[in-house]
C-alpha cells in the first residue's frame, strides 16, 4: 500500500503573544559577528508533526489528518494549523538534511 | 526595502529517539471513533521557527539562516534542520488557516 507524508504545523494564532519568539527575535538581533540579524523584525516558533500513513488516497488522508489535528494536535482557541500530505517514498520520517 | 520569510524546521536526527512522538503515535492509534488511525507508521515531532527579515537577496538570507539555525537554533549533534526562504508579501507571520 502507499505511503504518505502528513506534516502539521501549529502555530500560535497571531494575536496570541509568542515569548518564545519574542525570546529568539532578542537573542537573533543582539548576537555578535557574521550570523548578527539586525533586519529581523517578526520571530514566531511553532510545533511540526509528521506522521507516516498508509494509505490509498490522499484526499481522505488529508481530511482525517486535519481532524486529528483540530481535535487532538492543536488547541485552536490558541493555535491555527496548517496540513500537508505528500506521497512518502520509503525514507526515513525526517531523512533530510 | 522587499521582506523574506524564513522557516526552519528543526527535528531530532532519525538515529535519535522520539518519546513525544512515540507518545503522539499511541495516542493517535488508540484514538476512538471517527479519528481513529491505525495505519500510522511512524511519527516524529519537531520544531519550527519563522523569521521575518528585510532584505534584498534571498541567496544571501539564506545563508545567514543557515548559519542561524547551524548555531542557535539547532543542536546538530541531536537535530537536523531545513531552512526554506520565499518573499513575503506583508500577511503577519502565520498569517494563515
Amino acid at each position: 500500500m502507499p505511503q504518505y507524508k502528513a506534516k502539521v504545523t501549529v502555530m500560535f494564532r497571531k494575536s496570541i503573544l509568542d515569548p518564545q519568539g519574542a525570546a529568539i527575535e532578542r537573542a537573533v538581533k543582539s548576537v555578535e559577528g557574521d550570523i548578527s540579524f539586525p533586519d529581523v523584525s517578526s520571530v514566531r516558533v511553532g510545533k511540526v508533526v509528521e506522521l507516516i500513513i498508509d494509505g490509498l488516497d490522499a484526499a481522505v488522508i488529508e481530511e482525517k489528518v486535519k481532524l486529528l489535528a483540530d481535535r487532538v494536535l492543536a488547541n485552536t482557541v490558541m493555535e491555527q494549523y496548517v496540513v500537508e500530505v505528500e506521497p512518502f517514498a520509503g525514507e526515513s520520517c525526517n531523512g533530510r538534511e
